[in-house]
């Protein structure tokens, strides 16, 4: 064997979490509470969850992860629900267990990237519903309809129409019910990304008129990961969770069973502190908006939807730019004073524009956040 | 919302890792080493491998999975290695690029469940290469020639040889230069499923013909999960790491990416552990042998290749099913004996056949458990 020099791999550590104030949009709504990390010390091998497993995950009753899907599916107001990898896989699931080889998938610009890359693996086509453009980039339900019309007159068949929920790029909430309603009316089974909503502020499913929920444990329910949920309505249950027929007890979608161990016991230990704080949206929101309101006096601008109804932000940093020219850290500056003051997550180099989210931080912190900001910026023009 | 009672998650306990000597082979080889249990402290959030991830979670350098990757097909003697969610997620990347639907796989009859359910998701067919029954259940490599053949005769388009190199039922190991000759000699891509292999014994995946190899974090290789490991030739490294032609940075077949945080942490701080005991690998025979020769003195007889060369043993008990039944416990004496003794992971009321590994145990522990097994048995009878 050629040599292998072992050293790295004896001293790995993460201080973010620990010592700074980590503003990074994807991290802050998947960091657990204290309860789950004592159940990780006793969870942390591979098959933790399988002690008392009898053929199938979603039966084991020591843990009680039988009786945790099945609230889970009420917390979402659905049907049926199944853990997964992560969002991603949910969706891949939906679409190759329910679309057919070049069937079309109608889908937002906003949509992730994972929503794309499923369907390229599920060998789907797409047409995409265009936003509104600079600067709110919203999505109008309307030109859904308009796509999927335009798709049927062009002799597409469509599979599924798809819609980000809250997208990773602006942090703009959707109308779901509404375009919930024109998926109805035309007949085609919609699937809702969730991943930055579910487990952040209140989702009701049905209430939406989506037949799938497509959501995320690590993203946005406190848990470790990687850990998704695929919660679907009663009539796409049989379809999506085929057994093999060799297998009769294995779900094929799901290759007989998905995330177990640390992600699943986390999710589970996780799930009524996800229950309170969705509760606690309404303050995320004026947390958000504070800091929106606070840093706009310093020359950023917010972009997307306004008033703020999530708490990604993307700002245009104009000012950070013009300081960067003078610095001689260039780009890297703002990073690097930010984390004089303890604070990480903002991509480094980046000055253009920004993106941050203060999700569950203390009013305390939030207002540390603001004036360390502007401390920076206003002592550097 | 109706409402959801939410004790069962205020108090979730698992005790057999600590207070018991767990026999459940697919639980022996995932317990990870304190160093793993350290750095988990530190990454037990979603995203915390992502703290500088550019966009590639193959290529993050800060915790080194790049170099993790390379160290990692230096180790198992292949070319290109990728984290998956495991060694089920491992097969079907391979089957869904590699195949056209229809195609056959070939695969041994010992082959696990998730092998048949991949295919079947793939939408494939296939050919089972027979083994030779009771007692050893052994699989001829010259069987893989003549179902090859068979197919070939039939007009079936065969898409890929997969061998089973260790099988979860019997412990049998395979002997998969044989068969990855015969696959190559064919011309035929060759998938050797290490899950119960890799971590645990030495295994050089272009000396065993392979141009695949299945790996799994979680059932082999000390760390907690769910992460398996897809290992590949250079020849194939184009089709299966395909990337998306939206996104020409994500891997499609991956979904972007696969397991992170916790499981992919716990994979990289164990592995110069599993380097190590790979190396005792002999040892580890010693005591399963020594298990199978002392239990034999009471009436069990080993089913499957003698004398073992792997850690799972399955042994047929029919002096415990005679005890049972006379126990007013019925076939639950033996778990409930054990379990008195601090001895757990034996499937419970089960009597006709169990399957144990004291793998990773101490000597001492060994002799505890053969001694505790006699006793029981010795006493009852």
């Amino acid at each position: 064997m050629e040599k292998i020099n072992l050293d790295k791999y004896k001293n790995i550590k993460r201080r973010i979490e620990r010592e700074f104030i980590n503003l990074n949009p994807i991290q802050r709504g998947g960091v657990p509470p204290v309860e789950s990390k004592k159940a990780i010390y006793e969870y942390w091998d591979g098959y933790s969850v399988c002690d008392y497993c009898g053929g199938r995950l979603d039966q084991v009753k020591t843990p009680s992860i039988c009786e945790f899907l099945n609230d889970l599916s009420k917390f979402l107001d659905m049907d049926i629900s199944r853990t997964t990898h992560g969002a991603r896989e949910s969706k891949f699931i939906v679409m190759h267990s329910l679309c057919k080889e070049g069937d079309y998938v109608i889908l937002d610009e906003n949509a992730h990237y994972t929503s794309y890359v499923a369907i390229e693996r599920a060998k789907l086509n797409y047409a995409k519903v265009k936003n509104n453009g600079y600067s709110t980039y919203k999505i109008d339900p309307q030109n859904y309809k308009e796509t999927i019309e335009k798709i049927e007159d062009e002799g597409g068949n469509i599979g599924l129409i798809l819609l980000t929920h809250v997208d990773g790029n602006y942090g703009n909430l959707s109308d779901a019910e509404k375009v919930g309603k024109i998926a109805k009316k035309k007949g085609y089974p919609f699937l809702l990304n969730c991943a930055y909503t579910v487990g952040r502020m209140p989702v009701k499913g049905k209430k939406l008129k989506a037949d799938f929920l497509a959501c995320s444990g690590h993203k946005s329910m406190a848990s470790s990961g990687p850990i998704g949920v695929l919660s679907m309505r009663d009539e796409f249950a049989e379809e999506i969770l085929k057994t093999s027929k060799d297998y009769p007890v294995k779900e094929v979608e799901f290759l007989g069973c998905t995330s177990r161990g640390v992600p699943l016991i986390s999710l589970m230990v996780s799930f009524p502190y996800v229950l309170e704080r969705v509760k606690k949206w309404d303050e995320e929101l004026k947390k958000t908006r504070y800091v929106v309101e606070e840093l706009e006096k310093i020359g950023f601008k917010q972009i997307g939807i306004r008033p703020k109804e999530h708490d990604l932000i993307k700002f245009e940093t104009p000012i950070l730019d013009e300081i960067a020219q003078r610095d001689k850290r260039r780009g890297y500056f703002f990073y690097d004073e930010l984390k004089k003051k303890g604070i990480g997550g903002i991509t480094r180099g980046v000055t253009k524009e920004i993106k941050m989210s203060v999700y569950g931080l203390t009013w305390e912190q939030v207002n540390y956040v603001v004036d360390s900001i502007k401390d920076i910026v206003l002592n550097k023009i």
